[in-house]
């Protein structure tokens, strides 16, 4: 019923780092040993702070909730640091780290919740950005449905914002994990859903909110406008007592 | 109990171009063959532009949902390209096709949905606008209400602002169809309401949103706005256990 | 329980006039011979457009829906002309019109609801300014407890925001009249309310909004935003299943 | 479960005067006889003012609602003087009261409710900052709790948005206070909850909204946004049948 996203590749570098003027792209393509990518960061930085701002003005990032990254090259992804009000974010406030977790610079600390981030990337290398919000919309939705286990969302034109997706007749689950202080249990759950080979555009964490991607910015950001209205839109069709 | 609008016709133009200079409305009455409407395409672009920015800032375009149009003249219509950001248009986010759908310029792709738009241009000619939004009441309502396949408005001062009403106690049916990725379905749907004589001032598609329209540009979105906030009542009547 | 409003009288003019200068406050004392106040209408209209701005940016005014007056003096009120947008009012929007409602400039027409906001100034002299809108809120509530006729307000601190209430133990009455296309059959019953020598601080339409006032136009906006908080309050209790 | 918040002491006046000067900290310490603090006043003022404004624009101050305090020094509070527009304060509508609630300019009264924000800097001599709130979901929430006297949080990750909480397994209790026009009142239910050596970050007064206090300004905006947030996710809960 549904198509996944294609295998990546081809265009992976170019679709990644759509933000990084060519020049970069050249630099970085001829040259394997990485250099801190400082101008690169800039612009991730840049994008991760206008896009921060966009979707704490929604309210979806309170008190100092929320984590935003995106990929810089096939080994390096830039992340917010922990902590910051995303309402206000800077470029200053967006750290480099690779896909193994270390910092690039050393006098920072990648928040504890990075480790969520960069198992996208690792397990769906086409991945650009990963959001992270907090939304009273996710929020609710997560603590109602996590006995269940999973949102399953049909019957929507919007699903068709889901990349990969073509009609309302699709089915599109989000799993909602239980949540944890231990990031290992959540990045278990992640992958068991994984392994039991069934597409994972987003999902949620109880009490916690709500993780989407997409192969850049944009599709990011598309794809969690989408599920935050689709969201919406289930919760409120149970306040209203269900389609009769 | 209610007045039909009258029929098309005298001041049809002046309508219809509201925002058309009178010399380029001089100039289409004199010139029977249509030349490339490059000046009346360009003030519709950016008079859907403005209006698309103020509807997506009320939540009501998500995820690239949601497209508007505006009639150029007798036979031409300029609509918005598809899979664009509602809240960023620009006048080139907006194309000119035909009455039978067909592309002013060829190399531009109108979206499929343009098909609803071009059917209430012919069907009710004194149309000067088109409005396709998918806000979150439109879309819950047209979910819950889609079994009786109509919302019967009644009883609210604001009916009142649907041209040609002129008191809370009329009746104002908007129907609710069923959703498909084939437009000709949806289409058939709105000819077999008209074909019955029934007024038609808007309508929803299951899980889709809404399309209303008027004489001109303002008065599409006075539409709009009032059948948003009445389809916001109903839900809310209903989830406060309606009237007793 | 709740102390009246002192009778009209001794501050009045400063009161109603309150952006009027005090050059013109003198003037109108010394002239008896009304001529047309054109600066005290220009600056009610700016404060009228400012005002309308506010509240309709809080949606408060749906679709050309609600009017706003002040008091220019004894004899004469400031009120928008019907039918505009009440977000981009100017001053050239507000009309000069007479305690028996005819306009001072013969051109131009009143809105019919204009007799309800001169029954107040009438009835309450020490009125400085009426503002009618129609909130979500307003219109739902006044659907849901119109079979009641009024809704009763108790045990919130806000009511203290109504001149004369010190409490929240008080309890303050907000009628909800029938709706009807004949103004006169409005105004019969709010003497009717009136005479029974109740409190009256607004007043509820079906189905069609709210009606509040006060001495002057911080007055009367601290009104409209009281109310328009406490009746939120009072649906979403009962949305809640009410007070256990 | 929880930690309680270190024991005030060292770090406290840089902490209470965040946004003072180095250069008056150290005059502060130095002089043991306190002038009228002018500049502190004015740098309280401001901040409070630019605090104001932001709550303000969220809705959480209806109608002159609200009261907003900050410690200057050891033995003087900085607070909003009583019925100003909470959205366009000035640092003039900012007033100096000693910890016993003597105005420092005899001239200014301060509100009533200035001695509840005086029991917490007394009570718990760590406080930098509190603020008072009327939001709806304070309000509402604070109504269908109230006869259970206390609204238990307990599964969500933004109660880690609370100094000293670490993980959403804690319990965070906030308790709901009987409202009364006389403010000793409600002092009493305050040590009285205090002398059970229960710990208090926040609390509710039935149908009058919300108090919250943090260490600086910063971290007492950041418990009042997570707490709003969670009082809006635990009644929406409660409107969609709670957790099955």
């Amino acid at each position: 019923m549904v198509r996944r996203r294609g295998a990546p590749g081809t265009n992976f570098l170019a679709v990644a780092c759509y933000i990084q003027p060519l020049e970069s792209i050249f630099r970085s393509r001829m040259a394997p040993v990485p250099a801190p990518p400082t101008e690169s960061l800039r612009n991730c930085g840049a994008e991760i702070a206008r896009v921060g701002a966009e979707l704490a003005a929604h309210g979806w990032t309170p008190a100092t909730s929320s984590n935003f990254s995106m990929r810089m090259d096939d080994s390096t992804i830039a992340v917010t640091i922990s902590g910051r009000d995303k309402g206000t974010l800077t470029p200053d406030d967006v750290m480099a780290v690779g896909l193994d977790g270390k910092p690039l610079d050393s006098s920072l600390r990648p928040s504890a919740e990075t480790a969520l981030h960069l198992q996208i990337y690792r397990r769906q290398p086409e991945t650009g950005a990963v959001l992270h919000t907090h939304s009273h919309n996710q929020t609710v939705a997560s603590r109602l449905f996590a006995h269940r286990g999973v949102i399953v969302l049909h019957g929507w034109e919007l699903q068709k914002a889901i990349t990969g997706y073509t009609s309302h007749e699709s089915r599109l689950d989000v799993p909602v994990f239980p949540n944890s202080q231990d990031m290992a249990d959540i990045e278990a759950r992640v992958d068991a859903w994984l392994e039991r080979d069934q597409p994972l555009y987003a999902y949620l964490i109880e009490g916690h909110g709500l993780y989407t991607w997409g192969r850049g910015m944009p599709e990011a950001r598309r794809h969690l406008e989408a599920l935050e209205f689709l969201l919406a839109c289930e919760l409120d069709l149970k306040r209203l007592g269900g389609i009769p």
